[in-house]
């Protein structure tokens, strides 16, 4: 089990780093299946998509998504629809990522994998 | 009040047409700030971009919106996260728009408005 599933996301106003990548690659090792993408700002984000065998699935998963990242205070972009989620990440206030996003990804992972 | 919230969405397996551009422009105006656009296929979708004070209003509405679209039994792709919220709705099985996709609309416009 990662060890990011015992950790909270804490509060961040910005004013630290972003990850570098090396940073980044040593966290998505403990992730399951989250790719590391650049937006058209090179702002780093997390990326993962979800299949379901209907809308309802689908949109079950996202409630218990939206319920997680209320828990956190850190809050994904969710795309869904009949059959399919997907959910980006990232740590807007420092426009990259921090272990906060990897902690949410982590998380997110196990309500998946229930 | 639109004559599109006394109808239900009926099945579409195709075997019709998309409506044409003058159809489209008469059943927009029955709708509140759907945008109509093509997406790279050329294929038409509704649009329409909602805004919300926080996540957990961003996540009631887009609620609703799922149970509008099991009882119709007509599903939209939907993106939301912390204040916003976006629906887009085309009628795949067609590959454009029909009195379906603009039945949708207006009961997802009466449930924000309310």
């Amino acid at each position: 089990m990662s060890d990011l599933l015992n950790k909270k996301c804490v509060p961040c106003e910005g004013g630290i780093l972003p990850f570098d990548i090396s940073e980044i690659h040593k966290y998505q090792k403990k992730v399951d299946g989250w790719d590391v993408k650049k937006n058209t700002k090179e702002i780093y984000f997390l990326e993962k998509n979800f299949i379901f065998k209907n809308f309802v699935n689908s949109q079950n998963f996202i409630n218990k998504v939206g319920e997680i990242s209320e828990n956190e205070n850190h809050h994904p972009d969710i795309s869904f629809g009949w059959g399919y989620a997907k959910i980006i990440i990232t740590t807007h206030a420092i426009e990259g990522l921090s272990e906060n996003d990897f902690i949410l990804a982590a998380k997110i992972d196990q309500i998946f994998n229930v």
